[in-house]
């Protein structure tokens, strides 16, 4: 049997200390780099991360936090790298020691950006990680709702089996339910169109669009999703299943996602960089959309959803005519 | 070209009332077939439905409105079926014209009681309409949004496909869309399936699960939908139409509906009785979640939402318990 090792988190976001979470609950020990030392040394003092889901406590005693990533690459077997899409190319860089012994999980839901992978194909191919080695987790699943402990469920996709079961069971609780998969690029690139799914989603909501849209476009967007991976990676697989349509579903119903709130921003009329500075963040959908955009440059799916996200978000085309011209290629 | 000629609304409910709004916005005349006489009086003196879709005005001149079935049947050629499915037989049963002249249309979302069979499956076995003269409409659509002249999409189902046309082009308007299909009892069943998914729905809220796992739970309607619909008509359809998903989205998800409420009342503890005393209604769900498992007992598609919605409702098993055991058959 596979053993995942010791287990270590890349990144200090929600996402990343959901998982911290759930890992923790089972092993009792992780490794933990986050970029800053200020953040380290606040989440040592109160006991939880002082930035997000600060009402799970966490035993610090049983966390070897580093800001510095290569003590934390070294001294752990499987890698779980949750930061945002476009910082991992710097995160990586300052990186001295070999990856491609570890276990890497990716649980990024954005691609690399410039090269427009997923961050599984950005593993091997430019750290000649072994596919075999390579896992992702996918699943619907808001980081809130994961450190309330309401039922969720995960998806493991790794494309050896017994791999992604060792690492399902390191996740397994009360309550997360897991599955594996061996769809791992298929679950990466639908992570990412889920968040452009959702900003289309909160543009309609902001152009004051119905609940009856809403649905079409939700219905629209899955079949968009289903074209999309077929071409990337044509196997046989049912959209339906809850790492696709529920991970889309999630996202695009959610009045927490902030892919969402951002794109009903735009649909309200702000500009880009307004609904930006109001936010205080930037939706990684934002670059999801350019990304993917590229991406299909090449491959010609059609895909109008995302052709008219990219077209408001990038080419400060109004979203009235946008939509409307949506509405006219829906079935 | 077909030609649908006088048409006339059978039914006074909301859903009828949007229909009509849509129908007469076009046709500037129809038939209205109402139950009691005093809402047709109130109607003419008030310009609206006094009880449902108020907002709604109408020039009445344009309506032929009728408490007499047989005067409405006998006088136009497009007959829109909208009431409830409990009652559709006590108000067939006053008909001394014949229907098998006439074009039906089923806006109908539950079973005939009893019989347990779609409306249109219904008109044809007992009231020999041949096939090519049923159709049904279908879609995900609040008649409360179509009050409001929200773009909303509907399908019209009918194995002849210029009369699916016919009807929808009576239909299309700057704020409906339509399409058209042959599926007819594809639609008339998944219509009654959503709104059982919309009370699971609901009950799973009330329990307090979260919005990670509703995702997870839509997911599994959908397949579960899928499975049902492949059953009993074995063609080749794409679920993932609006006509399917979307209409189980836009009920499952939104807080406007009767069935979704329903169930968040039984969710939090209320009795059947009770919820339904509250809600001063019967949710139509309640009795479709009952046909269908009588369906269902001579078909033996596995629907484990299904049997446990119809635990819940009919055999008073806890809803905590069955929705318990329906996370364990989740994937």
């Amino acid at each position: 049997m596979f053993d995942c090792g010791k287990i270590a988190i890349i990144g200090g976001g929600s996402w990343a200390t959901a998982i911290a979470k759930i890992v923790i609950g089972h092993t009792h020990h992780i490794g933990w780099y986050m970029r800053r030392d200020d953040s380290i040394e606040e989440f040592k003092r109160i006991g939880h991360n002082p930035n997000y889901l600060t009402s799970v406590h966490f035993n610090t005693n049983e966390i070897f936090f580093s800001s510095d990533i290569n003590r934390i690459v070294e001294a752990y077997d499987t890698l779980v790298f949750v930061v945002p899409s476009p910082y991992l190319k710097n995160h990586l860089k300052k990186l001295k020691t070999r990856l491609r012994d570890k276990f890497i999980v990716t649980a990024i839901k954005g691609l690399v950006s410039d090269d427009n992978i997923a961050c599984s194909e950005y593993f091997h191919e430019v750290y000649d990680v072994p596919e075999e080695n390579l896992a992702c987790i996918g699943g619907p699943s808001h980081a809130e709702e994961v450190a309330l402990e309401r039922l969720s469920y995960l998806t493991i996709g790794c494309s050896d089996q017994e791999k992604a079961q060792a690492f399902a069971d390191v996740l397994d609780s009360e309550f997360i339910k897991t599955k594996t998969s061996s769809d791992v690029i298929g679950i990466e690139y639908s992570s990412v169109l889920k968040n452009v799914y959702a900003i289309a989603s909160g543009i309609c909501s902001g152009l004051k669009y119905g609940d009856n849209f809403q649905a079409v476009l939700i219905s629209n967007a899955v079949q968009e999703m289903s074209r999309f991976l077929t071409a990337i990676n044509p196997i046989e697989r049912s959209v339906y299943d809850s790492v696709y349509l529920g991970d889309l579903l999630v996202t695009g119903y959610s009045k927490f996602s902030r892919n969402r709130t951002f794109g009903t921003m735009i649909g309200k009329g702000y500009s880009v960089k307004s609904a930006q500075i109001e936010m205080e963040m930037i939706a990684e959908g934002f670059f999801g959309t350019k990304c993917m955009k590229e991406k299909n440059r090449h491959m010609h799916v059609n895909m109008p959803i995302l052709d008219a996200v990219y077209n408001i978000l990038y080419e400060r085309i109004s979203p009235q005519i946008e939509i409307k011209l949506l509405t006219d290629s829906f079935r």
